[in-house]
């Protein structure tokens, strides 16, 4: 478990990925833009001019997942970069007070013993990376920023995914969700 | 559950809260000071001159406690800021590596299971209030900032709290934490 790393993702006219399309899923959607960029860490954001959004999160530890299911991610998971993804997917959801008020071992039910929310996730690995940004604690719009990427043969398999996760009852706790497609601009 | 909230915890030479005794319990110490300010989210910090340390945290979501748990908290804990509590205490802890690298279920299980923490807290109640604050997703040096307050006569009841914490298992996983005593100033 590497230590957190806080991540802009900053909407605009120049960038490494090229946005296809920005669909609201529930409640307001995000200004339209051309481009997406990644901002890792104190990476200096100063040369994109004038964002016309960005959203903010941070990486941490796991909060639900068990010994079992990480081990099972660890084996089937690939990272981020692999030069065959040339999809992209930024969805970014919050997640209304009725959620923020359950308990630990409450929240852990429904995500995965009634969600199945992991167990999901691991159906569609390697082919789908993801990686999970945090964003509620920095008092952000979003509390939850997730970021895939995948190869244009996948597409229908990530199509399937989100599908899945929100048909689920962990799904009825989201009140504003967008759903943001991009590809690679600079390959 | 109230939204997350960012505090800075600035030690110099004038506050709200004087300065007992700061002491290192494990690793590193911080720097002599005498007066303690707790700015709370947007709050101005520019009127503490040049503070000799700032610590930050945000309140957030439980990360262990069942339902259960919660409402046996709820009934019985008090909030910050009642006027017989004229002593404080400050104490920031991080844990190893090793810790951070533990899922949930086994966190879960350390924490609780096997060193009480949850229950030995409940065992101070109402005389003790404290408020949780995370570093760990910020960057900051310490994982979590604890802040308690309490009256005088309940100064032994604290240090058995403290003392039985340092024992337990999850204890064994701090690999650097600070003990700061303050008493209020302006009453």
């Amino acid at each position: 478990m590497s230590s957190p790393l806080i991540v802009k993702f900053q909407a605009g006219s120049s960038g490494a990925w090229r946005i296809e399309n920005i669909a609201p899923v529930v409640g307001e959607s995000l200004p339209a833009a051309e481009y997406l960029n990644i901002l890792e860490g104190a990476q200096d954001s100063s040369s994109v001019e004038m964002p016309k959004w960005t959203l903010r999160g941070f990486t941490s530890n796991s909060r639900y997942a068990t010994r079992e299911e990480t081990a099972l991610l660890a084996t089937r998971q690939e990272g981020l970069g692999r030069p065959k993804a040339m999809c992209g997917a930024l969805i970014p959801i919050r997640k209304n007070a009725a959620w923020w008020a359950l308990a630990q071992d409450e929240r852990r039910a429904i995500l995965e013993e009634q969600s199945r929310h992991i167990q999901i996730g691991l159906d569609y690995l390697p082919a789908i990376a993801r990686r999970l940004h945090h964003g509620r604690d920095l008092g952000e719009p979003f509390d939850f920023v997730t970021w895939f990427e995948f190869p244009v043969s996948d597409k229908a398999a990530f199509e399937e995914l989100v599908c899945r996760l929100r048909e689920t009852r962990e799904w009825s706790y989201v009140d504003r969700e967008v759903d943001i497609r991009v590809y690679r601009a600079s390959y």
